[in-house]
């Protein structure tokens, strides 16, 4: 232990003198020294050496890279590496070629680790011990890496430690909307990271440290460009760009995926046409993915959002969705590429209620797609609300591979601005019950394929990142990232134990902090539909950037019908709420009848779903015995509320925290409390006009009038072009 | 000494752990650990405290910080900081206000020390001694306490030190070609630093980072708005956020200024005109002033682009340029505030010889302009270019205040690609003689006011910062703002020492880093020109972005005439160059007849202006006695050899520089010299068309035809819109 005690004094001393400047770069993999010597010195005593054979691929390098590092961070020792153990406390990685593994680990714990899942496991070896981390393949060892790290980091003992791991769903993606100007459509943490100018000799170390964050949430893929796609990706300057990228990944484990333009033979192949079923557009396919795997030998696969929001797709030639995918499918199916088919369509010509288009669209092409295809369905059928029903799609295509695409980027959801903790909400959906194969259908398990025993299976997150140095714009929605990653891993594991995880990983152990965290992570997300969406409405924020209360937003201000507010909450004198029951829209009827009996009932349909569901009466008597007028105004206000508590409860652990992050945290929760304000006072006098009711007690009336509000434009706005 | 080096072992060592993830952030403000321990150690033998007024204004409160943490880096020493001297070699902050000051430093040393210039002092006292920092007003202290750590950092010996040092020009600035997008104009190194939408709650701790950069050069001002202009940057939404931003500024010293858009008052103000003649205009502009003036009371004034490419102007009036500035000066003036108004004006409808056109158009208005106004002009009378003569207006204004402003941004230099250290090409423009006052009147005595007793005077330099972590894209045009910061305070600096003193400020003392990194920087200007526009060849880049070769760019490539390279060039069967001599547009007139002798004789025309003012015969005989052709040839190949050079000389100090900054800086340099070959291809391919000569022995060929090159698009390229 002597030699360790020098340089564990020096870097938590150099850790304290740069307390001060935190920029929040180093997300969760912060490896500072463990605060809490007894158990520093624990972890010390068992950590002896770093086993890892000599012509180890480089991922397996990454793992043995990422001990040292985090050995050297959190227990202030240079841990060696060795060829094979000399000495007790060894920390081994092993695959099954390894003989010795057979002895120690069974067949079933390695089938249950899988393809790429490990084993972690402490044990008595020649009167001492060893530390394991197994796994059949090296990506295996690499994530078994970052767990043991994590276990450390979180203080966990390592005496009894047994676990087996294993991913739930094979492909784990970021999808990054980014344009080919670095613009992020919808990014709210700077702009694009991938800086294509300067590629492929230029690149810079974000790359590097981008999928070593991945690799640590377990994440697999990436989708690198924007689903409103441009064609120019495809070309061989910018594959060769590509191919750079995709070389800064592979150490980590992570795969490039594109999105391919529909009209991509059009615009950059010379042809006439992208007709699906015209032999000449099907033999440009073949040779371009032929030329990309040249470039990218495990290129993942093809992203695409077709016929929808202007994009273009098989429809312009009279084709299904299913023609387009199969047409890429066939295409990448001899190099195990994928298609993942976006869901997201719906038609300003057409008047079905938009939340059914994509059922009405793609039921019927249920069966009919390639078995490299999966449909990637937002979790809602409207668009990443703040709260949404699940998409029905989930339970209409039985036959077709399914992937659920969440948004981890808070489009709707106070952007980089508001705290917004996600998981409670992914929660909602990957517990939902499609009841498609009987009760506990959850959509995790149709995503995971083990409903229909369907794979690949694919689970897409919208990426938060950009260039911003704390990688996220707000540092605490690097909460989101983390929780994307976990939960693709593991749909299973609660928020509080994600939130836990992330906030003891970024802040430490202080028990206050960690406990002021978690319970402001854990409810922040309720906190913004309180004073944004409550009570079941939807879609009612400004036009196109999408940032703040727009609930007057009709065809004066938006394009088509189903871009205004109006055509969501459709408030008037009699009432408020759009009725998706069987005398209205019955959207309803998309679902198990389940649901159709607990939604469709006005009694029983859960207040916060009510107004996606029903049209109600502004007296209507709510659970709390108040008149919906007045229940609503009272979550407006009650959402102001919580972010001042919010305000509050950080303020509390000004002492406990580096400067930097504090005052990071507490100028965006300032900002907060402001948008919360405005969008109770914009939206409350809008729908007031309707209602005619007054303000009941403990809502505080606004300062402005209401064309004060609507009159404001934001110009300008990140994320939005 | 004894309680120092514990902390400094500790700080040498942290230091060292993380030598190899260095980004370039901390610019010349490094403050390692002094790595010489001899001098370290006498360098903290005498400095054991810092005695600063109690109530010490905030600029004071920065030096005294400042002064602080270098310590702390340099010497690895907290070196309190009290109100009363208490002990031996005390540092002392000081002004006239201080009663003893008078006994020690002499009146003429406190008037050659000014408003903002700075007194640095050794002295012998009570037996011992005290350091002096000295100034009139708190401004100068704080560019003294820079000044103090910077002789440090350069490992000076402090024993007698004696120095008085002012700024020879008063407003040094620099000016952001900023959209309110976040994009900027002709920028290289990311996004810009603005984060308007965040503004003014959410304050990113680089605006204080990027201030203090700024003060440490002795930089006063800042424009941070694009000269192409919006006028939304004058709502009060944007002043308040502006104001913020002014708040973080203002403790290093910075003011702040923006660019006005000459048709603000129709835009913004509701007016039908922008006529500066017309009163409602006046007033309009007079009430906008005193709501900035109330919002920010140190504003600094507005730069003005006006009918230029496309800017409204008092042209569309029928006024003049000095109707336009006037009008603007007139509502400033109260507030000491000052109008740059740019000379940039070229017309596509005019046929007179571009560069001619600023004189034609700015020099009959000599002597209108209000005494708070200074026109502003490029160093040369085209636009940037890797090297023209200067601009001859800077001689066609006798009774005008004149401003140079220079492009730190490398427009046309390699973008954040090359290599170009600029302080050469600078010197050369400051040291140019325009006879106005008889032999000796440089530019730099118009600029500084010295040569017409004219002031206030002004020095701008287009940023090359951005969002990139290291500030400015390549690493090494670090340099660049270094330079144009420590010229702009005295712009007689040598570029070699200004070279010497960042490569130290930035590497270290290491003589063979330190000598290798100079050469570099010095050279490296006259290897872009070789390889891109050399023998007074201009304006053959690639049109819009501006990026690589475009010598065939013709109208049809190009909107108008003068954007066009064809125009520049001329090249022909019979030669090329452009004739600016009596024979042809006579451009030349516009300069001394010193000037007119020098350049408009074919045989003493210096060969790195000769195709500026000359059309030569292919076959006419250069000074080494080679044909025009082969030279032209040989000087393209001798900018890509030098590029080689480059290369081979940075990858000596592999061993020397920690593994991020060398990867960093060759990767730029591996895809400089991809470009420097393309251009040499292009361009030598392109004239050989017209030359019909072979390329002489010890050029390379071109790998592909001329074709190849003509059709090359690039798209999304940074800086361009």
């Amino acid at each position: 232990m002597s030699p360790i005690r020098p340089i564990l004094a020096l870097l938590t001393l150099a850790s304290a003198l740069t307390l001060h400047a935190d920029d929040g770069y180093r997300l969760w993999l912060r490896y500072d020294p463990v605060a809490d010597a007894a158990r520093r010195a624990a972890y010390a005593g068992t950590i002896s050496e770093i086993v890892i054979p000599e012509s180890a691929p480089p991922v397996v390098a990454s793992a043995r890279d990422e001990l040292v590092t985090g050995f050297r961070g959190l227990l202030g020792v240079e841990v060696p590496v060795v060829a094979q153990a000399t000495r007790d406390n060894a920390v081994i990685l092993a695959t099954p070629r390894d003989p010795w593994i057979a002895a120690i680990i069974s067949e079933a714990d390695l089938r249950e680790a899988g393809v790429e899942g490990y084993i972690l496991r402490r044990i008595a070896h020649e009167g001492g011990h060893r530390t394991l981390i197994v796994a059949n393949r090296p990506q295996g060892l690499l994530y078994g890496a970052f767990a043991l790290l994590r276990h450390l980091q979180l203080g966990q003992p390592l005496e009894k430690l047994n676990l087996v791991s294993a991913p739930k769903i094979q492909r784990r993606l970021l999808n990054h909307w980014d344009d080919m100007n670095r613009h992020v459509e919808r990014g709210y943490a700077g702009f694009s990271l991938w800086e294509w100018f300067y590629l492929p000799e230029i690149r810079s170390p974000r790359y590097r440290d981008y999928a070593r964050a991945l690799a640590s949430l377990g994440l697999n893929g990436t989708v690198i460009t924007n689903v409103n796609a441009n064609a120019q990706i495809l070309t061989a300057p910018y594959l060769a760009k590509v191919a750079a990228l995709a070389q800064e990944f592979r150490p980590w484990g992570v795969r490039i995926y594109l999105t391919a333009r529909f009209s991509a033979p059009i615009e950059i192949g010379g042809l006439k046409t992208a007709d699906p079923l015209d032999p000449a557009v099907a033999a440009w396919w073949q040779d371009k993915v032929a030329e990309i795997y040249r470039a990218i030998p495990d290129f993942g696969g093809f992203l695409v959002k077709a016929n929808s929001e202007g994009q273009p797709g098989p429809q312009d030639y009279k084709r299904t969705h299913a023609d387009g995918a199969n047409l890429l499918a066939d295409a990448l199916q001899p190099y195990n590429g994928i298609v993942m088919w976006r869901a997201f369509v719906y038609s300003p010509e057409n008047n079905e209620d938009r939340v059914k288009q994509a059922v009405t669209e793609f039921g019927p092409l249920d069966g009919k797609f390639r078995q490299n295809v999966i449909v990637q369905i937002k979790n809602g059928p409207l668009d990443f609300m703040p709260r949404e029903p699940f998409s029905p799609l989930f339970c209409a295509m039985p036959n077709t591979r399914l992937a659920a695409e969440l948004q981890i980027t808070q489009e709707y959801l106070g952007q980089s601005i508001d705290l917004a903790f996600l998981a409670p909400m992914w929660r909602e959906v990957l517990d939902a019950d499609t009841y498609a194969n009987g009760k506990g259908t959850t959509i995790a398990s149709v995503v995971d394929g083990s409903a229909k025993l369907q794979h690949p299976s694919v689970i897409a997150g919208v990426a938060n990142t950009g260039t911003d140095r704390n990688w996220t714009g707000h540092l605490l929605a690097q909460a989101n990232w983390y929780a994307f990653g976990r939960l693709a891993w593991d749909h299973q594991l609660a928020s509080e134990k994600i939130a836990d995880e992330w906030t003891r990983l970024t802040f430490g152990h202080d028990e206050t902090v960690v406990s002021t965290i978690n319970k402001m992570l854990l409810g922040s997300r309720e906190t913004v539909v309180n004073y944004s969406m409550p009570l079941g409405l939807t879609h009612i924020m400004a036009e196109g950037h999408h940032y703040g209360p727009g609930p007057w937003v009709d065809l004066k201000g938006a394009g088509r019908p189903d871009w205004t507010s109006v055509y969501y909450h459709k408030a008037a004198a009699d009432g408020i709420g759009f009725d998706r029951t069987a005398t209205g829209s019955n959207a309803l009827a998309q679902y198990a009848p389940e649901w159709q009996k607990l939604w469709g009932n006005l009694e029983t349909c859960p207040e916060n779903l009510l107004l996606w569901f029903h049209r109600v009466p502004w007296d209507h008597k709510m659970k709390s015995g108040r008149p919906l007028w007045d229940e609503l105004c009272l979550r407006y206000q009650q959402g102001v509320d919580e972010v001042r508590a919010l305000r509050r409860d950080w303020d509390s652990l000004k002492d406990r925290l580096d400067a930097e992050r504090f005052t990071h945290v507490a100028q965006r929760l300032a900002r907060q409390e402001k948008e919360a304000i405005h969008w109770r006072d914009a939206c409350l006098l809008y729908f007031q006009q309707f209602s005619k009711r007054p303000l009941p007690a403990g809502v505080e009336p606004a300062a402005q009038p209401l064309e004060h509000y609507t009159s404001q434009i934001l110009r300008n706005m990140p994320g939005h072009r």
